[in-house]
């Protein structure tokens, strides 16, 4: 009988094991190129995955280069909301600002809130738990003279007051990058302390940003 | 007993032609700083009134100054949809190539023709008759030399492109008022031909729309 | 015999003086439109007046709306040194940012010091003493979050590096005005501290900035 | 006798021939990218070569990428006036027109002229024939919907001027590139006539440029 029990409870463990393994957390990472990028071998969503428990996530990625708040609205429904999503987590801005000097085609800031918050309603509305993210860099130089930095700081005021009024979790990138470079940047450099061009990861800035998603996503448990 | 009937068929006949005026066709103008003015006395809609049969229409208008394609959009069930429109003629692009320039804000090609194609199913699901127009101008100069004349002229090309592909009546502004300029602006005057300021309608220039409208609304029918 | 030296001594004496009124130091303050407004009643250079010693200096106004970096290059000879001045305060730089958003039209960084030294050697070379200003503000935000803060600094920063170059004095109205508003704009806002529309002088900061210059040319007796 | 006169007119005709050969017409192209490319072999300053009667030219590129009217002033007296050129054609507007949009550092209309004339007066005052050109394009599409048409056609208008008000003569290569499309790009295509990516020349760019320029040299003659 005593060993009849332990097979039952073995057994039982791995029903528990197996349903852990067969319904993970699916986390969504929706972006720019950097998330695009953050997939790649080295990227940060790859370093996420071995600073997580093991079989507990499943994450994707659904960066695309260029994305602005309003190409993610509109292709949520089929990158993102298709794969049934438990978390996303939501990091674009560099270009709503960045397009305003390369093309002439960035974001007003009221525009920008009003299709941020259409994308939260709609993520929310199909049960996704949403993780907000700021806009890192265009440009590591810490004295504030990175061309866009009035705008980076604006537009991520915008993105902490939506996580503040929605009750949302926020991986403020913005500052943590900005207090990084204030440590490791002492020479005012414009680029590769954390990114290898003023905006994409270099392999520090991979490592730093899936420590912060790490911190995230064990919250949310 | 014969006259009876006889007098109220002709009563039931009246009674029809009296809902019939009371049910007049609701037309929604729905557009930017030009349509917003072309409620005041002496607008195009306003001008419109006077040239459409007595108690057939009802003439809304919907423009907002500043609004892009994407405004249109984030706003059109307050503004549009909540007054159950027989007819709406969308009237907009000025805007998402002249803040390219102004402030750095305009609409990439590409997101114009998503935001567009948008507002248009979303209209036509919601039983409109949709029509469409070209944005007609920013500067009258004839010569293509007005700075916006190059975008202009591909974004009235994307409007026609889509006109074409849902088979909607398209009123197409850039070409008229180019043609009408042919003939009255020998001077290659970059304004008060049909606008005031490069842009918004002078006399001429609304009583011009008004009659182009007439004409696509009498099509309607 | 005494009366003689006496009548003697009041001729040298007013002949002194007169030399002194004959010969006040003329400072022209050479910059966009905050300098044309800066002679109203009222504007800095009116207050410099009641500032600085009686009949030492003649201030004159040579300020354009609009005006860039290489407009002061181009109307430099008309504009200023046609009138021989002993001291030329240049102050520039915010529509060299500004204009990047409004029109497409600014000036790249490296243009703007070519132009800049370009400016002061020619400046020099006719025997004029030249002081340098740092933009001070679009914006009175004091988060760094109003657009254009970032080029402000950079631009800024530009400037610091040429009068430090050429052993030249130096307003840096762009550090007192974010010092200023740091103490006297607790609620962050954009403007209403020192300027009426964040970038031109209200009252207080018309009288601000006569109190800057007023520093800077006691500096040069 | 007769055989020494036959001697000294031999003598005279290679003194004659050799002061030819020592002393050919130099010209100095001057301008951006296009110009920069078109040294390389197969560029339209080496096919112009060939064009050319042997011995009688010497042609020397000044052409830097990115260069606006105003770039061509600043470096004027290094890179076109120490060469002590007999002619200078200046070939310049695309990045004035296209850094409106690319980095919002265009060049205002007023502001191109004063260089322009600039750049015209200070190589005339040196001595030089000068010979002025218009951008070519940026697009290649016939139906004026490429972006920059508005400009363009703007921009070459203000050098017909500025020829025509100085009796210079001029090359005008966007009439002859809209023209050379008209005939050879039935397929409204942005690139692949004249032009890799819409704006540098592939081979019948270059060659068809080269051909225009050797046209307006003969007429030097």
């Amino acid at each position: 009988m005593t060993t009849f029990f332990r097979v039952i409870a073995l057994f039982c463990v791995g029903a528990l094991l197996a349903m852990t393994t067969a319904n993970p957390t699916r986390v969504v990472f929706f972006g720019d190129s950097i998330t695009q990028a953050g997939v790649n071998p080295g990227g940060y969503i790859d370093r996420l995955k071995s600073l997580l428990p093991a079989n507990q996530y499943e994450l994707i990625g659904a960066g695309i280069g260029g994305n602005k708040i309003y190409d993610l609205y509109l292709r949520m429904d089929d990158d993102v909301l298709a794969k049934k999503p438990d978390v996303v987590v939501v990091w674009v801005g560099v270009n709503d600002v960045w397009h305003k000097a390369s093309s002439g085609t960035g974001t007003d800031a009221d525009k920008f809130v009003r299709f941020y918050e259409a994308v939260v309603k709609k993520l929310q509305a199909a049960n996704a738990r949403v993780v907000l993210c700021t806009p890192a860099a265009i440009g590591e130089k810490t004295d504030m003279s990175n061309q866009q930095d009035g705008d980076l700081n604006q537009y991520s005021q915008l993105i902490r007051d939506i996580a503040k009024k929605n009750n949302l979790p926020l991986v403020d990138l913005r500052k943590a990058f900005l207090d990084y470079n204030l440590k490791h940047n002492p020479d005012n450099k414009e680029k590769g302390i954390l990114t290898t061009d003023r905006v994409h990861l270099n392999e520090a800035g991979n490592q730093f940003v899936a420590e912060q998603m790490q911190k995230v996503l064990a919250t949310l448990k």
